[in-house]
């Protein structure tokens, strides 16, 4: 469940000095933590979650094996178990702790831990001051794109675990406060058709399975001026949505009567009013804002109800292409989406929320994962995931690009992912 | 999992006498069950089969709640409670019985439900006799590909339930025979490339998921000449394909080492030779038939091992367009794939075994699916499969065309499926 | 989940002519069958329950297991795979086919099976005939007890599937008549206490578990004159017993939530008045007839209510050790529980329904199980299972007597068990 | 699963002064925590687990509930969401959060907790000092001797937690190091039999389980002089204990196979050798000290293996009863059973390790739990578990005698059970 992005416009910074730039990445992974206590960072919510705890070991582990394993002579591992105990999925590099189990961990405590992330970053910046070759340099970059995706989930996986607490707690007590201004009317706005290119190409980070460029050829379509508002939604609950079989696909059917699902994953109704757990505690809900925290069938079956549908990915990049990388990422400290702005042509593509695209995780034409370990990043997860795109209020700033491809199974509700609707033209 | 196809070169036959089609469908159905006892045609061996009863009765439920409640004034349905016990999954229609209990339902009886199907087939008979319109006709003529379609299913099912016996019995004594020759050595077609139609269109019949025809950008691709065989998939045991992680997509890895997987579906080691159960009973597992039973994990893993990799929904049908649809399909009787012919170009296209593609499941730019109930037949089901081509030797002949997709989970290995490779040029 | 009982008053018609009775009782299963179609009787509704064929399979191979192969030279095996299909629990014996899977067994047909019957009766007969010394007649004779015991779950795993089916088929359409009147009011019978002996001695046959007669010493107690009635029970319902806590032990509890569970097994409501599903299809409820197919947490909760509590094995069979053996048993053709007669004492001690004990299932001060195989036929179940005493409508009259102990998990259902009350005194 | 015992030798300590006994017992609670960091506090290893955090807020919240709400007028409760938070599974006082879910239970802190605990303590103090009637002071009493079993838990789930980590962490450097001498040779005590009276009866704390006390008869038996060593089980391990179906329970051998168990919970082979996980870390198994952490199943099977059978639990209070309560008791510090001394009669019959007896867990002939939610103490805990008797080295010695009945599911590995044979004389 690798989430993914990177260099903003250009990765050129992380280019330009790396050793710095490496400090700002691991510094702002460490500062998202303020407010939690030891307790908080070991216990794990549910299967796909982690401990914040393992997310701050992990992401040393992997500059662990990857750089200094490789590249610095002589340097001793910090712990001969953590190994094992913090290597996520690589199957090259040997066994891993059971993800499911990562919850009982609770050596190496907290400070523990903190102490291996400073050896690491010691090492590291000797190494980075020393100089490296353009090889250690491709899989330092490709380690603060990989801690930046763990920024994320350390965000993702503390609102699901304080959300199952009675105590609702809040992470930070001034996010997710009430958006500005009521959202603009949903307007359509038409894309480029034919043939056309898309993935990535050419200077600046990417990732693996953003490639190879290749032409696709696309009918005419048109796409939301904006998300779908949690107004709009609590219209399709109010209109029996979850109770309507014909709007939704098989699976997502099954899975609404199984789970008795009767909202998106963190709303409440209090008094005969809705309200949602956000990161700043339970908050009155916002008509205004994006729906947040569905899955796939949600947003596909919102879209049934709609009349519309969910663009493909390659109909959403195409759109995207051309639009700057901005807006509501986890440096507004928000950490909650908000209201679209008003203005020409389609709002809100970048943060937010992710976008459930209509379009299944699968390799672009002539996609080859890299040899060894690192490649078993991204390619072997293309089965069964849906993907997602323009990044969300959790995601780094630096971290999003219109060719970046996120991915999550169809059932997934706890990353922050919204609906944007399309339909032909 | 509504398997899916249809009328061969053009569907003409079935529009010109709709009555005697109708027979004649209905007559195979019936033949396919020589050999079974009652107590066969009962039992449910896993959640996704269902019991050759069921099958009959469900077939012929179709044609009483979507034709005769419909189209016949005065028809009185020969059970009230069928409408509930036979419904599969449409929602519009009403509830359904569960289908993982379908085993329990020994009432009706065989006997009972052949007076069924007799009672409808006689009602059928005076409809089509007395001439229908063509929204009636249409209906009919896409109950007859459906009732194929479970032609299919019965073998698949049959064969699944017969292999949990410790006696293995066979369904038929002459099936599955040893192929004439060797393979011929595997080679590689080249096919079109750059901008490229798929779809159905036209005159014939064709599943609303095979439209609307519609242009797609193919980069250059070559096609294995046949489908993988027996003796080459042994290899890749033998070279410890099952044992290697990094051959694996996440969720096949994950489904190697819960179910503990080593072959594929049917096949058994006897005194250190292969073996493999098949619809005449054990046989000698023979080096130059098709690999057939493995799941689209297997199928996968394979074509990364051989370095190549599945083709593209596209890719194949675009091969495929200009072939002959001729095979080995149910009325050889094999009801087992044999050794390909020799010859130019890719053979072994349609018939023998349902190939995997890398393409999931989606909706064709443009698609709607049929309002009301039959509407369900194909479109809830794009979520989570991956699409098949070519039909099998299980699959009547008339029911398989170029554009048709077949579609399955991607752990699913009871279907009549195996591997045709693909690779970049 | 082996039932069990023995021979009625004293067991002496078996040891007279053992070669007629093997007739007798072997030809009492088959009758047991008339009604059922072959479908019917390869089907399984639950892992519990084993389809018909399979109990006459089994019943049939234990007497050519453990008789014919060891007292009849030069017996060929019917078939070789039988020893494993048939075999039920017998690890000293051999492998087993699981039994949840028993199900999907559709081969041998029950033609075969009864033929398979037909070959072992005639050598049966001709062992018989020709003299058996006592060690195989005393096996013969456990086996014509297991026979009677299987008898027992043919009905009543028949029940549960024919609940399954909407269409609620009857076995016979003339069981299950209402009950002819009133039950008597609800009285109380002292029981002998201090130092009492219970157990099994002397002459006649009873299975190992009732063994060794020993003493034990009973505080004053007195017991219900009858079973609790179904209007009783519909009470308790009426006065929320199902959502009371406090009424239940923990695991009934969990049972009750877990499952949502709000009436005995095969108790509907139809236009707001309470049915069963009987033997003879669905009868309205007879509020005369003993309660029937409520777990043992379910007596235990109502016995709760009402102020009492069960009795303890002990204290049944004191009572019950000076009363003749009598009562609904199978030979009445009933099939189902009736109103306890007038009487002065308690009534309904034998038959109608087994009664749910206070008793684990535990070995008596002494017990040994037998050597070999046979030692396997109740020992090991002495775990979490409770003990239940006197016979049901389904059990045959000379399978019964004071001291059988029958048993079943707490949470069991679908055995024909009911509730009798005790107090202490 | 509540653990349950009480006032060692008479209970008078408690009764003379008991607002010291209750500061003595408070303060030994959290003396258990010492070594413990916050993280290790808040994880849950399994569903029968619950954190340490949780312990110390529920015995709290015991107190809380039970004591100051019913006792101390304006008593204002520490926060109101504990209510719900730290019932563990009182119907009778409200809602209660999941036990599986205890360990996303990340808030209220450690700290906080220690807060809470403080705040009651408090409450407490002042209560007690101004003295109490005799219904709150049994309530504190119960309150006491439940805290006691919760000492107990918190060092059975703190073990069970270390020994999922790959670290193998210890609690304490010091425990569980080697046994003294030898054991001496296993003999065989004979014990009163006939008529005897066991439980309960007259001044000292007891729990209801505990009584009436009341007559039973005995058969002739002896018991073993000292519970069963290492290294007698480790000679069954070795003749294949673990792969003989004929030496188990039934639903023992079910969990032998399905969980792949061939050796006590925390033992492990490391170069050829057999080791253990201890509060003391991981430690070459001690062939002079007790097998513990095995299961009833485990138990019975091997006593069948020696030729002997396990005691019931009358058999070994009436040979209990006239001996001293003194062993290797928590207060040793060595939280590890250690071989027993040489000495005549039975040894070891207090301390080391709990014993499991033969017998389920039943009421005792005229058992009457008390009113209210107290009630739901031990009551509605009797169904499906087995008795264990004897104390074992993580309980307080205070907290045992010889009618104390102690009770856990046969399957349960995690408490310190181990085995004492009996046979019939």
């Amino acid at each position: 469940m690798s989430v993914g992005r990177a260099a903003g416009p250009g990765g050129a910074p992380r280019e330009a000095d790396l050793r710095l730039e490496y400090k700002r990445v691991r510094a702002a992974t460490v500062a998202l933590c303020a407010g939690l206590v030891p307790e908080d960072m070991v216990a794990q919510s549910m299967d796909d979650c982690s401990p914040t705890k393992w997310h701050l070991a992990h992401t040393t582990w992997f500059f662990e094996t990857f750089v200094l394993r490789a590249a610095a002579p002589g340097h001793v591992p910090f712990h001969p178990a953590f190994e094992v105990l913090f290597n996520s999925y690589y199957e090259a590099v040997g066994p891993f702790f059971p993800r499911p189990r990562r919850g009982v961990l609770t050596r190496p405590s907290v400070e523990e831990v903190m102490a291996y992330r400073a050896r690491v970053d010691a090492a590291m910046d000797a190494l980075l001051g020393a100089g490296v070759d353009a090889e250690v340099r491709a899989r330092v970059v490709l380690g603060l794109h990989h801690e930046e995706q763990h920024q994320e989930l350390i965000l993702m996986d503390v609102k699901h675990l304080f959300a199952q607490s009675p105590l609702r707690p809040a992470l930070r007590a001034a996010a997710a406060a009430a958006s500005e201004g009521p959202a603009p009317p949903l307007g359509w706005c038409a894309g480029p058709t034919g043939v056309q290119a898309i993935g990535h190409e050419g200077a600046g980070f990417a990732f693996d399975n953003e490639g190879p460029r290749h032409r696709v050829f696309l009918v005419p379509f048109e796409i939301g001026s904006r998300c779908v508002t949690n107004g709009e939604y609590a219209e399709f609950i109010a209109d029996g949505g979850y109770r309507r079989a014909e709007l939704w696909l098989s699976d997502g059917w099954a899975t609404v009567r199984r789970a008795g699902l009767a909202a998106p994953l963190y709303w409440e109704t209090v008094d005969g009013a809705w309200w949602e757990m956000t990161l700043g505690g339970m908050r009155r809900l916002d008509p205004h804002a994006p729906v947040v925290h569905v899955s796939h069938y949600e947003a596909d079956a919102y879209a049934r109800w709609a009349g519309a549908r969910l663009p493909t990915e390659a109909e959403w990049e195409v759109v995207a292409a051309g639009v700057e990388v901005a807006g509501n990422f986890v440096e507004s400290g928000r950490l909650h989406p908000g209201a679209a702005p008003a203005g020409a042509g389609p709002q809100q593509l970048f943060g937010d929320v992710w976008e459930w695209t209509a379009s299944a995780y699968s390799p672009y034409p002539g996609y080859r994962p890299a040899a060894g370990a690192l490649g078993e990043y991204n390619g072997k997860f293309m089965s069964a995931q849906m993907v997602l795109r323009g990044g969300a209020c959790v995601s780094p700033a630096a971290h999003v690009r219109a060719t970046y491809r996120n991915f999550f199974p169809a059932g997934a509700r706890w990353p922050f992912a919204g609906i944007r609707l399309a339909r032909d033209r």
